[in-house]
This record gives C-alpha cells, sequence and structure tokens, in this order.
C-alpha cells in the first residue's frame, strides 16, 4: 500500500502542459471501459481530469484497471495531451493524462449514492455518510468559501488593531432567555458549568480589563428546539471595543463587508449603509429586518377611514388598533387563489382577514370598494403612491400586530410576484437602530430584555426607565441584508447603578442578580470603560455568501433538527462508571425521551 | 457620563509630538499632587503616559482633579511638552500632556492589589479580581504575543493550501485514555454528547471526504485531575494531510516555527530540525523529549562491569537490568549535599540509590572506586567521554528505568550547574520519532496506544504485531523544545483491516469496537487516502514564546488545578429545573466532592 507522491493536483491542468509528466492522487470519479480505451475521471480538492489507458499500447495497465470501481484511491504517472473530444464545462476539459503507470492506494465499497452535484438523495442518508457527501464538489466549495472567509476576518480586525482572546467554553450557568447546555464537575459533584450561549459578559469583562479591542471567532451554544435553519452549535464573529459610538462600530462592520463582498463575490458594496430605526422599519416594512431590495411600503390609512362605516376599520379603530395598507407594487394581476392563499398566510400571523384593493387604470376592483366613499379611496391611493397595477392589502388590528402581518404578506408577494427571483444576485445591507430596551411578555407578565439585560437605553429615555419602561428605546442595532439577520450589537451599560436597575426591571431578585451576575456587577465597580460591540452569525454569512439556504450545508459536521449527529450517533448512552464519578443518575426509564 | 473620544494612544506619543493637541481616554495608574502641580499617569492598551494639571493656571481643573483615584476612567485634553524630568525606562518618558480639560467617565472602587507589573499578590486573588489583574502590562504582553501568534498561524497554513474546518464541540464519547467532560441531552434524555479530547477522528473523516489539507485553531477538553501546567479546556493546532509522508509534516512545521520564531522574537530558527528516535532519546538523554540546548549524556556501561563484584551491579545485570552513567559534565563541583539531593530525587523516580564517581586530574573521587578495577574506571570514563571536573551518576535497574531516572537526574544536574539560566534565551528544536506503538501497562495487564489507537504502524514492524506487539514502532513523532514536547502526530491506519487490528491488539471487544468506532471504520472502507498530522499545543508554544512557566498567564480566564474559575464561581449549582428537564439527578450528597 505504499504509494508514489503526487506532483500536481488534478485541477490545475491546463494545455499550456501538454508532453508534461505528472504523477497525481486522487479518488476514481467514474471510470468507462469502451473496449478500445479505459476512461477515468479522477478527483482530487482542486478538481478533475480525464485518465486514458490504451490497451493496445499497454495491455498490462488495462488488465489492472479492470478491478478499478468508483471512490477507489490511486495514483497515477503519466503524460499530458490535448483530448481529441475536448470537454468545455470543466476547466481541465481540453486535456487529459496518458497513464503510463498506476497504483490503486485504497478501494472502497459501493457507495450509498453518486458523488455527484446535484444529486436529491435523502438528506438523512447524506448525513449518515457525510465524509462521502463532502466529496462532492458543491459542498466542498462552500467550505472554501467558509475559509476564504475566517482568513478576511482575522486580517481585517488584526489590521485594525482588534487582539483575538479566547473565552471559556466551561463557564458559569446564567440562563435568561435561552437554555444553556450544562457540563456536570466531577470534581465538584453536584455542581454544573455550562456551554456559553455567547461570551458576553467575558468580552465585557475584557473591556474592564483594558483590552480595547477583541474579536473572537468563537462556538456559542444554545439548547432550544432547533428550527431548520438553527443548530444546537454554531459560530459567531464576536467583537467588543472600548470608548467608542455606534458609529464606530457601523464603520468597523461596513468595512469589513465590503472588503469579505469585493474579495468573495467581487461585488462593490456601497457605505455606509442605510441606518433606519426599528419604528421606521416596523411601520414602513412590517418587519425588523426588511429585505430593501424592492420597495413596497406600508402606510397607515387609520386617520383617512376613522370616520369610515365598514364595521371591519370601525371596530379595530374602537379598540384603538390601526388601519394598516401594504402597497403590493405589481401585483394587481394576482389571481382569487393567490389572494387567498396570501390570506391563508395572514390568518396564520393572527389576522382575522386581509382587504384588498386592485387599483386599475380608471377605478379600483375591492370587495370592500362597497363601503368606502370616492374621497377615501382617492386619498388611500394617494397615501399608498399606487399605480395602477398594483394591489393594496389591508390590515385593520393593534399596531405591531397589524404591521407584522404586512411584513409577512410582504414578503409573500414579493416571492409570487417573481421580484425576488430577478434580484436575487443583489446586496441590500443595512442597520435597523434604536430597538425597544425591553419586551413585554404576556404568557410570564414580565418584561424580557429585546437584546440582552446589558444592553444601553438611549440616554433621552432613561427618564421612562421607572414611568413607561416599554418606551424605552436602546442603544441597540442589527445588520440586516436581504431580509436576513446578519447580526447584532449594543453599547453596553457601564455604569453599575444603571445595570442594577436594568436587572430591577427585568423583575430579578437581589438574590438572583448576586447569585448568576455578582461578579459581573463587582467587575463594573473598578474602572469600567464606556464599551458596546457585536456578534455576526458566521454560518449565516458564510451561507448568503455561498448562496445556500440550509446551514447544513456550511457545517462540515451538522446536526438535524433533533440535535443527533446521524454520523457518529452522538448523543449516545454513556457507562455507568462514567455517571457514577459525576455523581449523577439519570431518572427512571419512563422519562426517557418524553420531555 | 457622556465623554469625548480619544484621537490617539497614550503609549504612542513621542517628543515629535510636542505642541500638538491630544484627546486620550484611559485609566488613572497613578496620581500624584505635589501642591504644585498634580501628576497623573494615563494608562491604556498601548502604553503609559504622564499628564499634568497646574494649578496657578488652571485653578477649576485641580479642584476637579481633587476626587481622582487610581483606576478611575478618564477623558482628558491637552497640549503635548517635553518634559522637565524624562523618564528613560517608558517610550513616552519625553513627553507629558498638559490637561486643558479632562472628564471623569467612571469612577474604581479602591482595587485589593497594586495594578503593576512583578506584584506579588498571592495568585488566588488576582484570578478572583481577573479583570484588574489583565490591567497589568506585562500579563496584556502576553495576549498580545498570543495574537499575533494566531494571525500567523491562520496566514501560514493559508498560503499552504489547507482548509480551515471547524469540528463539533458536541460530539460522541469514546473515551480512550483521558476522561471525556459530558453534556447530557435534554431532547433525548439519558444520552450525552462529549466534548472533544482532541478533533481525532472528524480530522481523518475529513481526509477520507477528500479535503486533503485541513486545520484547526480549536478548543479541547480533558477532565482529569489537573496538573499545575494543565488546563481543563486547552487550544491545539490540529493539522491533518493526505497522500503525504512524515517529512512532509516535519517541513510543514519547521517553516510554521521558524515564520513564528522570526516574527515575534526576530530570532532565525536552522532548519531541518534534527531527528532522534525515541530509542535514541531514552538511551542517550533518558527522556523523549531531551532537552538538546546542553550535551549531558547517558552510557551504557553494562558490559564493562558485566563481571564486577560490586554487588549493586551484579544484582541488576542477574535481573537483566543494565548499569547506566550519566555524565554531569562540568558538575564535579557538586557539594555532597547536592549529590545526596540528587539522589534523593532519583529515589522519587524509583531508584534504591545513586552511585557517583567525580572525575579528578589525576584519579577519581567515588565511594564505589573501592569495588572497581582501574581498568573498569578508566573504560567507564572513557566510554562516558569524561573530563576532570565533571560528575558521573550511576544508575542500575531495568533499562527504561535506569535511562528515565537518569533523565531527570540530567535536568537537575542542568539546573544546579548554572547552564540553565544561561541558555535561557537559545531554543533547540527537534524532532523524536518511531515511538513504540504499544505501552504495556501493568495495573489493567493490557497494551494501551501510546499516541491513539489511530497511529500507523512502521510497515517493517508489521511482522511483530501479532508475535512482538511491545517491538513494534510507530510512524508517531514529537516537536521538541527546550525540554518540553510542543506537540505531536504521527501518519495514521488507513487500511480498515490494520485499524481492525490495531484494536483487537488493545483488546477492545468486536461489540465494543462496533459501538465506539465503528463509524469510523465504515468510512475507512469508502476509499481512505494515506494520511496524517500533528497537534500542537498553542498554550505551550506562546508560555515558550512569552517566557512564562504558568500556563494561567496565556489564558485569559483560567481555572485553578481544581477547575474552578474564581472570577464567575463556576461550576456552580443550577435549578431543579434545569435537571429536570435533563432528567437527571444528582446522587444523593453524602457523596458530593467525594470522588
Amino acid at each position: 500500500m505504499s504509494f508514489i507522491k503526487k506532483n500536481k493536483n488534478c485541477g490545475e491542468i491546463r494545455l499550456r502542459n501538454t508532453n508534461e509528466t505528472f504523477v497525481l492522487n486522487g479518488w476514481v470519479s467514474s471510470r468507462r471501459d469502451l473496449g478500445g480505451l479505459v476512461f477515468i475521471d479522477l478527483r482530487d480538492r482542486s478538481g478533475i481530469i480525464q485518465l486514458v489507458i490504451e490497451p493496445e499500447n499497454r495491455p498490462d495497465l488495462y488488465e489492472k484497471a479492470k478491478e478499478i470501481r468508483s471512490e477507489f484511491v490511486l495514483w497515477v504517472g503519466g503524460i499530458i495531451r490535448e483530448r481529441s473530444n475536448p470537454n468545455k464545462t470543466i476547466p481541465t476539459g481540453l486535456v487529459e493524462l496518458l497513464v503510463s503507470d498506476f497504483g490503486i492506494i485504497n478501494r472502497s465499497e459501493l457507495p450509498p449514492f453518486d458523488i455527484a452535484d446535484g444529486i436529491d438523495t435523502n438528506e438523512e442518508l447524506r448525513l449518515k455518510y457525510r465524509y462521502l457527501d463532502l466529496r462532492r464538489p458543491e459542498l466542498q466549495e462552500k467550505f472554501i468559501i467558509r475559509n476564504k472567509f475566517y482568513q478576511i476576518v482575522h486580517q481585517y480586525f488584526y489590521e485594525n488593531n482588534f487582539l483575538e482572546v479566547e473565552t471559556p467554553i466551561l463557564m458559569k450557568s446564567t440562563p435568561e432567555g435561552a437554555r444553556d447546555f450544562l457540563v456536570p464537575s466531577r470534581i465538584h459533584n453536584g455542581r454544573f458549568y455550562a456551554l456559553p450561549q455567547s461570551p458576553q459578559l467575558f468580552k465585557q469583562i475584557l473591556m474592564i480589563s483594558g483590552f480595547e479591542r477583541y474579536m473572537q471567532i468563537v462556538k456559542c451554544f444554545r439548547d432550544e428546539d432547533l428550527r431548520s435553519d438553527r443548530q444546537p452549535e454554531f459560530t459567531q464573529i464576536d467583537v467588543e471595543m472600548s470608548f467608542i459610538d455606534q458609529e464606530d462600530i457601523f464603520k468597523l462592520i461596513e468595512g469589513l463587508m465590503q472588503k469579505t463582498w469585493k474579495e468573495i463575490l467581487n461585488i462593490d458594496i456601497i457605505a455606509p449603509f442605510r441606518r433606519m430605526t426599528w419604528e421606521e422599519a416596523m411601520t414602513k416594512y412590517g418587519s425588523d429586518k426588511p429585505d430593501l431590495r424592492y420597495c413596497m411600503e406600508i402606510s397607515d390609512i387609520t386617520s383617512i377611514v376613522k370616520n369610515s362605516e365598514f364595521k371591519v376599520f370601525k371596530d379595530a379603530i374602537e379598540e384603538n388598533g390601526r388601519i394598516e395598507v401594504l402597497n403590493a407594487e405589481g401585483c394587481g394581476s394576482f389571481s382569487r387563489k393567490q389572494i387567498d392563499n396570501i390570506t391563508d398566510l395572514a390568518k396564520k400571523y393572527g389576522a382575522k382577514g386581509l382587504a384588498w384593493i386592485k387599483v386599475q387604470e380608471k377605478d379600483v376592483n375591492s370587495p370592500i370598494a362597497k363601503f368606502l366613499t370616492d374621497d377615501e379611496i382617492k386619498y388611500i391611493i394617494d397615501k399608498c403612491a399606487a399605480k395602477p397595477g398594483d394591489l393594496l392589502l389591508i390590515s385593520s388590528d393593534k399596531k405591531y400586530k397589524a404591521l407584522n402581518i404586512l411584513g409577512a404578506v410582504r414578503i409573500e408577494c414579493a416571492k409570487q410576484s417573481g421580484i425576488l427571483a430577478k434580484i436575487k444576485n443583489q446586496y441590500s445591507f443595512h442597520w435597523v437602530t434604536d430597538f425597544p430596551l425591553f419586551e413585554w411578555d404576556e404568557e410570564t407578565n414580565r418584561f424580557y430584555a429585546m437584546h440582552h439585560p446589558f444592553t444601553s437605553p438611549l440616554e433621552e429615555d432613561f427618564k421612562y426607565l421607572d414611568t413607561d419602561p416599554g418606551k424605552v428605546r436602546a442603544k441597540a442595532y442589527d445588520l440586516v441584508v436581504n431580509g436576513a439577520e446578519l447580526g447584532g450589537g449594543s453599547i453596553r451599560i457601564h455604569d453599575n447603578n444603571i445595570q442594577q436597575k436594568m436587572f430591577d426591571k427585568l423583575g430579578l431578585s437581589a438574590i438572583e442578580i448576586e447569585e448568576k451576575f455578582g461578579f459581573f456587577i463587582k467587575a463594573l465597580k473598578y474602572g469600567a470603560p464606556p464599551h458596546g460591540g457585536v456578534a455576526l452569525g458566521l454560518d449565516r454569512i458564510v451561507m448568503t455568501l455561498s448562496g445556500t439556504d440550509n446551514i447544513r450545508d456550511v457545517i462540515a459536521f451538522p446536526k438535524t433538527t433533533s440535535g443527533l449527529s446521524l454520523m457518529d450517533g452522538s448523543p449516545s448512552n454513556v457507562s455507568n462508571e462514567q455517571l457514577k464519578e459525576l455523581a449523577i443518575k439519570i431518572i427512571d426509564e419512563v422519562n426517557v425521551n418524553i420531555t
């Protein structure tokens, strides 16, 4: 099983190499015996090249080649020559290697699926045989992009004088929001480490330590019920700076995005990115991460129809609701069935119904036209800047609920109108700013921090902290591209009194605060500098760069939505000795798998 | 608490900046009120500069400055001028900033210890207030070195066509050697993930996936009883390559070490490094990681004294032992007490005693001289190439035990002779190769893999696998500098039959193999390429680069030797709800802290 080492990568051979002699190593992608000739496509990470064995001249090689099958590992020596039947779809397609000698380095059983791009094998099988799936060039390409992105990130922050610092993976459990993964301690039985949901406190501690500029590409963990675009472990680009304001963070990250899009996609992105308050994003687009590649804005027509006799509007207004209209531009041609489907979508978001008006050259087509005066219709069209061919979709409900419904409807209209397909290679970056500090939770009847409890309020809203916390805006921001959130951050609280107040507002008791965050509050008392930062979702950015919607395409060894690794079978059973050392016991079998 | 942002770093100001106006942000390192003048040393990450407030000209500032204390955070505006009393020990020592305005951004309580280099505060207090300890310039310097090293590593491997790939932190438990940290699954109650001791199987899987060149700077975890130079989580530079041999790995890593030592320490390291087999390292230096900055070799004098009547030698030889001599060069001046101490050390390593011979100009001084003939003494001196002034230390025992004892003695002699102090800025890199494949464990009466069970045997030793496994050498190697192991690796097994055989020899049952490694054996059947790699201890390398013996100096948030984080108090208690969701229970309190 010795072999001769390659001196060339398959995918790098070109016409200029004709008559040169190379040794290649790689995998058999396919083998065709045409009687007169044996053709083998040999694959390595760089690409594929055609090998040819001529039985006439080398009957010995022909004989030896008979046992070659797909995915065998070969070393091959030979000379490059021009192909008589060029294949212009691959970079090496003009040449082939005429084999003068070869050896089988390793054999392969028959793979359970074809190792080729665009296969439609079910994902479960592909995850089980991840090592075979990862041989597919289209999947490898995504990891090459991911790798390039890492390098850009490291280099960019280094040049900007950041220190990469590793924060602990084994840390303290401080669940607030998502669940922690726990790690039982063997030395201190009964006590647990937690895996970080983010290194939030540690990066703030580093600012208190005077590091001034910190960054890290870091694994984070959330034990949540997974959605299809989530993983229990994910990677974030974690950044924190001292003595700065929000604009410094924006400028820094805009530079990174420009560099990345230029170097990986050769696309020039214009900066500064548009800044939009959360309030504007919500009222205009019904979303805190609007896709701004297309227009389709929302308008508030409450005042126009405030005297309308139309019962739906009247009821909503009486309950302090709003009448909001989405101008689905160019969607006037939607069929009744399409509009019904969109109404069903709206209902999923809690709408009772969805009124619509098709704007036409001379009049409108609408089931509610009869309830509205001509002036009302005219003002509505005017307010929405609607043109003939546009479709107006109307939601009447509590303000943010109505907006949220129309936000979802907006995306669906864009999809169905065919706009999304046309703008798929465009990128619209923007910042959403001034998020609310708190979110009221009806279920638990308390405020939660919309970002996290370390986010600074806007100075001008300090006054509402006691009187009307729901009104307080935060120095919090999200980076959005094409309707997806790439990351978010905030200016943090650096005053320990305000931090204490914040915890109070969140309903944490003094004991809870001390137990969970005591060390941090203490650190804030020793000269904390003003600081803020951002965390970008690395997996999400690589998905955007490589044009996939499947997070599992950009993670080498992903888990299923139920947290299983199908390849190695984790999580798995462990021995009783292991559990005994940890002084833990699994609760009776009945509970197993019932949560 | 608003502030004016800095436009200059404290440590970058020089004489050429005289008469320029700057705004600085930083921490008060010290404050001296000399009546006539107030001097403040202001510190940021870049360094320290002196501020001066003149009460005569600015009584308002003088008044305001009265409340300034150590570690307060300030913004300061002013003009640079030459100091009348220059301080040549710091780079900014020729200038000072005459304050024209300032503000207190944040206050600080009195720190529990002085934030200054070379403090002797006990480490426990410093770990508890890690954020204050990290403000000390000498500690920050180590993280600046660590950061530079990261960048060198990323760039080097990128330029060498490696793909950085992240492997999972939540993986399968396959304990073999060290203990795994476990993570209970909430979704699949009763089952556990494990944190990786190393991504060994995943990097091999990536080779089977055709990635060819993989690298990662990755956290690894071992739940061991910690020694002072170990941490439960540590960082390794993990590398794997396909279609290569051992020399390719050596060349790659030598290049990295040359680049690192040049860029960080401005030291030229000569490559290729010396290669030395494990057998040579053991027989010449009594260690598998010998420090080659000094000589002091071991010689086998068994054949010289084989007919000696000296009982100690005679007994050892009769029991198939060896008589091994360390030439502790230049240690002939050691006092009787020093030799006694060295003998005590030898006893810790299991020696029954330690014979010694001081070589003098004309004769020898030795308690055992009387048992040896003149010829024997002459031959011993000759064999050891000993000169007058040398000290010969003799151990008689089983071969590797005797060697191991003398290996420890060798280091101690180097220390006591003062050699180590003289060569402390020299670096001697070398590779130790051809490690034994197996290690026999007397306690469990079985073989263990000396590196790990995926290490390939030398082809020429295949024949001993069945007949004499202890004799089989492995394609395994360690990188050693100055007596410390920086990392190690091996050429792996890529043939699934040999892999199976390896597991058999390790006494794993078919069921165990299938449960733990079934997925991997399966992967080996689908065209595994020849491959090998190495893992370097990043923490250890940074320790070497920054000249510290304390691993906690190069980890931002380290744990104590009992695995505690004194700053945040982890591991900590968690709520019953958390445990209930995980379906685990802590075994009765009696066991707590008794393991």
